[in-house]
């Protein structure tokens, strides 16, 4: 089969589509023949040489794709060769072919075509797990997402209004239109406004980081929960113990790719019981922005760096 | 009846026995004839004038206490006149009596007499609701309670060692072997040793904050929680966002007094459920110090002020 491969850290221009050995299933796992996979920020971070590859991970980038099952390993049940699905990866999606833990698959929904759906399984995973399995975001309660307008921001808008909360988002320029449609409250010129004006929050989902975890926690409600999942600012923040202790706030980390494979089957059984039924009715979409070919991923990643993109950027089978 | 007032925010000569007017129960409280009362930090922080007294809760200090029932308001079941308990309080122990919501009391647990019992909500809420209910202590994990030598130090090492788990906890010369005698496994004296060398910890007690935090967060184990319910050394810190979202780590602050009735009512009837059975069992005792005459409480101030005392200082009715 062919892969993107990554030559040596560094931008778009070391990502070669390139011969390289089929994957085999091992036991519990499935090979899925890619339709389609789609980027994350975490395959920059790869890319660049800074997000080191978790031990038994594909090589390859790529942490969610769709397709259809070419075979099954060993003490799979519940799933054919045929079946067409969509899979939460921990690598490996931009290939033709990737092996996948059964408990990481996912049905492609009812309305959704096969390449789209290719732009669900890690935005819904990581919106359901943070917002949801850790943050409890409940009905009527307000929820603030840090940059509303990629992959994982416009699927927390679409699941958090969809549970009857509030939702307010920071987005800037012509986005704001895009938020809005998918069904933000308030959206939040973070350029010109402060985002703590708009709160209190009772869950905040933040890919920021830095200096906003001092704001982060400060615009958080009484109990309220702060879940981070990224730091485009840096590392290093201050925080308030004051403010936790005498309003029994919480701050939460999390990645999803780390986690062990009995987390990651969890989660994706709860996406499967909780926002498939979203999906089908409706009340939530994947949002694409464009597709490319499979073989020009280094242009889709310079697409993804000049951000412009509203949601999620596919990559499909050439 | 007679209770200790708080003249003005000041040293321990400031707490005065004085006459005052008896409470009346409201609907859904019970009045409690006080036994004995205990002390806490709070009620420290109450004295100097750093802890408002919450919306209606008692000027008086004292977050628990013992003795009987002599009265019962409307729509009260369960309890009767007469009835020996203990109760988790918003203030007002340090009293002859003392007005109660019914949600908020507990049985005197067999094996342990009425004035003991005195001993035993506040540390037995804080530390179930905060170790286990917020932070998920388990069977097999380890975990670190900084200060081993307070009541809620007391109280922790033993309810985290009869769950099952590898209990450190820091404390200094000669209460290191009272420490080891209530269970813990390893003692840590702070002041000369390095408790992050005893890690990785999956769940921290912490009442100490300021810098503490990020020798805290640094200490926890994969998927560890930081519960800080006190901050000693200050309320600001530096967290490093990184170790959190990498190693999916925790921080939760708290305190009990401040939460609404329904929660306390949660905490106490799981505290009558979990933890009283560990006391009639004997794998946990109440650890008293001493008791002091009521109308002393000032010189009990003095007594906790200077630091030697192990476990709870309990004021009794004169």
């Amino acid at each position: 089969m062919r892969a993107i491969t990554i030559k040596e850290p560094g931008g778009p221009e070391v990502l070669e589509w390139t011969e390289v050995e089929d994957p085999a299933p091992q036991a519990g796992e499935v090979i899925v023949d890619v339709a389609a996979s789609a980027l994350n920020g975490a395959d920059v971070a790869q890319r660049l040489g800074f997000y080191p590859v978790p031990e038994g991970a594909s090589p390859y980038p790529g942490l969610e794709a769709s397709g259809r099952i070419s075979a099954v390993g060993e003490g799979v049940t519940g799933w054919q060769v045929g079946d067409e699905v969509c899979a939460l990866l921990s690598g490996g999606g931009y290939a033709q072919k990737v092996a996948v833990p059964a408990g990481q698959l996912l049905t492609v929904p009812r309305g959704v075509s096969l390449v789209e759906a290719a732009a669900l399984p890690e935005a819904a995973a990581t919106v359901w797990s943070n917002v949801v399995m850790t943050g409890h975001l409940a009905e009527g309660e307000t929820f603030l997402m840090h940059g509303g307008a990629g992959g994982v921001g416009t699927m927390a808008i679409q699941v958090a209004k969809a549970l009857g909360a509030r939702v307010v988002t920071t987005v800037s320029g012509a986005k704001t239109a895009d938020a809005r449609e998918l069904g933000a409250d308030v959206t939040i010129d973070y350029k010109t406004e402060d985002f703590a004006e708009h709160g209190p929050y009772d869950v905040i989902l933040d890919v920021i980081g830095g200096d906003y975890l001092e704001r982060n926690v400060r615009s958080l409600a009484l109990e309220g929960r702060l879940v981070v999942i990224g730091m485009q600012k840096g590392f290093e923040g201050k925080l308030n113990l004051a403010e936790l202790v005498f309003q029994r706030k919480s701050v939460f980390g999390t990645t999803l790719r780390s986690r062990p494979a009995d987390q990651k089957a969890a989660i994706v059984a709860a996406v499967q019981r909780h926002v498939w039924p979203m999906i089908e009715s409706g009340a939530v979409r994947p949002v694409i922005d464009r597709t490319v070919p499979m073989s020009q991923a280094a242009e889709a990643h310079r697409l993804m760096a000049a951000g412009g993109h509203i949601g999620k950027i596919l990559l499909v089978d050439d």
